[in-house]
């Protein structure tokens, strides 16, 4: 059966997150039912890179399946998105090389963290970022995200109920970018515990609020204590940028066959 | 009573625009309920700058009224914003001088229109811009863009029903400018048509299309036929973005008192 690689963006705030689960609407199960349409099967089971919490968004999720028969990507593109809900589209659709895996194959992923900092909220960020109407100090948040660069135990970052032994990971960048009254954190890395970015958010925001010193990042991350970090951030401001895959591109030529 | 002066944005999907009528939800409402209750009075009547129409969004509406008794701007704000729906928000209320008017004393508007050119839809843009599919040539809307600026007879860009005596409107600027796949098509004006806009922009961008030669607009122009110029645009598309007025201005000391 053919491998095919999909690119997703989609709002989160009417989801229950990407993974299909009874009772509740999921991306998954609203992607999985426009593809076995399109196909003309009962059912295409899918695998994302991260599987994505409810209300948290995506830009550039990626999704890998096994189906048949034979589609062309451009007509299965514009097929998922006149099938698909208004709050998820297809960006790309792609054939790949046999052993692409979207979860197991990635390598790298860039999360994005986005606050409004102005005193109105605003009616197109509704849902989709996170409203500070006390000004923020964003040199501080900006030390603050220079403790957290690197290797380190996150234990301190980790929401409960993670499921991950080894709370190691490494944020390979870390950095805030401002567009406007829009602030964006970005985070890249080969893989996050559950929550961490939010919690990493929370705590970078109690920095710019002056209610935490930025310069006991690194402490609070030896001390491994969840209590002592920051609030974890509302989904609303979180989106899924980019997956990044490996040495076993998805679809070189050489790989192919 | 103390006049005041709101600049608002809304979210124009679920709106049957600015303008209060029976049976309908529209901005003037939504926002007259909110300023009757910070007041405390039965009724407060409001004026726009522009009456925006069904679907149209606004980053820069503005809006006067007086009421009693007197209000701090800051907690104005934040109570309205506590009041309005989540698809409006105010950013700044203040104080006006008394002979302010939000619609008779504007001098200059811009509109912006935004287009997605990429293959798939965007769920973030939903309602909220132009999506075409089929790749635009942008050059060429560049250069209808050119035969429209200055003073011209617009009735060839005229809607159904529109009450304006004298057709001929300048639009001092006519720009296009690309961000990433987004594209914003802007106009300033001191005053434009009934969906003079709209029609402009459906136009422009059969002239984007390879359906129509941008040189010809000229000549579209002179001929003052509306049923020669393109299709009346959606309404997604479209943002009032900032008001201007002239030299009474809004609340400066000398003037007040």
């Amino acid at each position: 059966m053919a491998n095919w690689k999909l690119t997703l963006e989609y709002d989160g705030r009417r989801f229950s997150g990407w993974q299909r689960q009874l009772g509740a609407r999921t991306v998954q199960e609203e992607l999985e039912g426009a593809l076995a349409r399109v196909f003309g099967v009962p059912r295409v089971i899918t695998h994302a890179a991260g599987r994505t919490d409810a209300g948290v968004h995506a830009l550039g999720q990626v999704v890998s399946f096994r189906a048949e028969p034979e589609r062309d990507p451009l007509k299965l593109t514009y097929a998922l998105n006149s099938l698909l809900p208004e709050d998820v589209a297809c960006r790309v659709a792609e054939r790949a090389e046999d052993r692409f895996h979207a979860r197991f194959g990635a390598v790298d992923k860039t999360y994005r963290y986005v606050v409004l900092d102005r005193v109105s909220r605003s009616p197109f960020l509704a849902g989709r970022a996170w409203h500070s109407r006390h000004p923020l100090d964003w040199a501080a948040v900006e030390a603050g995200l220079e403790g957290l660069r690197g290797t380190h135990d996150f234990s301190a970052f980790r929401g409960p109920g993670c499921e991950q032994r080894n709370p190691v990971r490494t944020i390979t960048r870390a950095e805030h970018h401002a567009r406007g009254e829009e602030h964006h954190l970005e985070f890249d890395g080969p893989g996050f515990l559950k929550y961490q970015v939010r919690i990493m958010v929370g705590t970078l925001l109690e920095c710019g609020l002056a209610r935490r010193d930025p310069a006991a990042i690194p402490a609070l991350l030896a001390g491994r204590d969840r209590t002592l970090a920051g609030r974890t951030a509302s989904p609303a401001g979180l989106y899924l940028v980019e997956v990044r895959y490996g040495p076993t591109p998805a679809a070189t030529d050489e790989l192919e066959g």
